[in-house]
């Protein structure tokens, strides 16, 4: 069963937990002295420089170089919508996986206008992916093969979790599987900066479920209103998300029961896309609340694959700040977006491209001839450069 | 005296005055509307909606579109420095301008990484701006003309705003002049979106003197470190603010006497960028504290400019919340930035880019064939797509 390490085509999961490595402590050292000579005030970059220092750990150098973006969108249904939790259809979740496909919705639009591959993952949607001409009577054709969608179909849709599990063991394992194969191919063909996104009618409700799961909080602080509507649905979704647990005890300790019992194929792909960018060393920038489940799930399976995430926005949705605490990121900003997709994630791409490429690029005092600070020595002169 | 509006070289600060309008409301109207329809739940993008509205109102479009963009970084050397204010030597000034220059400054690497075209103003420099070859016993020789550079030198630094004023009227007007006329070039040859940003030794002693002319707080709430090291230092600099502002006794209703009395040459260029920005009807994104300071001239000089600002980032350094609130500018993100350059106005541009993009270029519900959220009827059945 042991292959190679340069052989990435089918790499199971247990492979990869054994390849997945600690981030480098002393390309962190290297990259702080660095950071000390560039010309700039010290410290004056706040939180660029540690995220700087991060991405040295992560890619093993003091001089970290980015070259494509890439984030993977993973689309899965979920049976939990027949308890009335959302406001929108299911069949949503097909038609915006097509709306990704022809460049319409919002993360396409940043993909697009910011120079970052979208790669979209049918991990588990209920209808199979179908363009729908305006009047077409044979029930619409298939797309024409795209290079940005892969058709994994783990499962047509999750079980309902406030009745039973989500999924079987095995297919946890399979989402795992995939999403950590996928992460390989897009990062060895020139990829060095990931992003999750996710799509799903109903994964705000099993984000809930693995959040509450794992923080332990009361289902009610980790339930917002997804593309829900009013105070009393909300109230209700968190109920489902209650019966769920009882239903399931998932144990958050182990990663493949959580995703088994209470996750989701998206959540399960995007997990795996984490620990396969951990075992690559390269970084993956957690979106918003769905993709921080996803990576509380990366965490219990991979736990040194924590350090290989990248904190990016904080969502308007309630229980993102638990799960992001749980993961001890820090986010990058918070614009109120609750959109999913990976749309918060993309946003936080050119702010981590800056950190790595000003601490790879910038020039020292010394090389660029710029005069460093005066000692602090109150006796000598201080800023007597007479005007 | 009067020019036709087609005719853009050599505009007048009045001519400029004149020409700023309002904001677009009508297309702020029909852009909230087409928020609305876009394919997301209603307010999922959160801040970048707002942002969006906004650029509809300055582009007199629903539809904005971003082409080219740059950051104005204007450079200029302070008398005040004579009274100890800072860590650098003065001559640091003219070396950071070359260290833009030669792309290796923060701003000249994020430029490059983000695709920013990156313009450089000597508006008040000490020295001249020279090459300084390792070795050369000449004294160094004036670098090749470089398009990014232009050379206003409207003085060779200012007074020492502890003794007297900063600069005369005329020079003040001359500033302001000189940063619309450059606006007005740099937008005609096709950028959309513009960023300020700033070199100075001594500059935050400046920007202090202004914040705290404007808001009235103590200039212990305005003075924050610069580049400096202690609280001690910290000290003395915000009683230097206090005595240039007992000594000089600036309008803060007139933005020519606030900016002749304790400006900088930088800061009313970088003041006129943003009034010829308004003019010419496009957003310009405001740095840190030395930018909002200019921000605040602009504003007093021309009130109408203000709807033309965005924020990009708060910095660390104090006194530059106080700004942005005199402003009423709420910033999109705080990374305990306090470099100056332009730097954290270029990582806003994305986000940015992203709001305008979405807006224009996101598919309807209706042109994506996407199902919208169901009636809020308790009666109609709520989310049974069966599974």
């Amino acid at each position: 069963m042991a292959s190679s390490p340069s052989s990435n085509k089918g790499i199971t999961l247990a492979q990869a937990l054994d390849r997945t490595g600690a981030v480098d402590a002393a390309a962190m050292v290297r990259a702080e002295a660095r950071q000390g000579n560039l010309t700039k005030p010290p410290g004056a970059l706040g939180r660029l420089e540690h995220l700087s220092i991060k991405l040295a750990g992560i890619f093993g150098t003091e001089r970290p170089a980015i070259g494509e973006k890439a984030v993977i969108i993973a689309a899965g249904d979920h049976g939990v919508v027949a308890q009335g939790v959302t406001a929108y259809p299911q069949e949503v979740t097909a038609q915006m996986v097509l709306n990704f496909l022809s460049g319409g919705a919002a993360i396409s639009v940043m993909c697009r206008r910011l120079g970052i591959r979208q790669v979209i993952v049918d991990a588990g949607v209920v209808s199979d992916i179908k363009a729908q001409p305006p009047g077409a009577g044979t029930g619409g054709a298939i797309l024409p093969a795209n290079p940005d969608l892969r058709t994994l179909k783990i499962g047509r849709g999750t079980g309902d979790i406030s009745q039973g599990p989500a999924m079987s063991r095995e297919q946890a394992v399979q989402c795992l599987e995939a999403g950590i194969n996928l992460a390989v191919e897009v990062i060895e063909s020139g990829v060095d900066l990931l992003a999750t996104g996710d799509m799903g009618i109903g994964n705000t409700t099993a984000s809930s479920a693995i959040t509450a799961a794992v923080t332990g909080l009361d289902t009610h602080e980790t339930t917002g209103e997804g593309t829900g509507r009013n105070p009393e649905e909300l109230r209700h979704k968190a109920e489902v998300v209650r019966t769920a647990l009882d239903v399931n005890s998932p144990d958050p300790s182990d990663g493949i029961d959580l995703l088994s019992k209470v996750g989701g194929f998206e959540i399960g792909v995007l997990a795996g896309v984490i620990v396969g960018a951990a075992m690559m060393r390269r970084p993956v920038i957690v979106d918003g609340f769905i993709s921080s489940a996803a990576a509380l799930v990366a965490s219990a399976v991979c736990p040194a694959s924590r350090d290989f995430m990248l904190g990016s926005h904080v969502s308007a949705e309630r229980g993102h700040r638990a799960a992001l605490a749980a993961l001890e990121l820090e986010p990058l900003f918070d614009l109120g977006m609750r959109l999913g997709e990976g749309t918060g994630a993309v946003l936080a791409m050119p702010i981590i491209e800056a950190a790595a490429a000003t601490l790879s690029e910038m020039a020292t005092f010394a090389e660029a001839g710029v005069s460093d600070r005066e000692p602090e020595d109150p006796s000598a002169s201080s800023g007597q450069a007479g005007a």
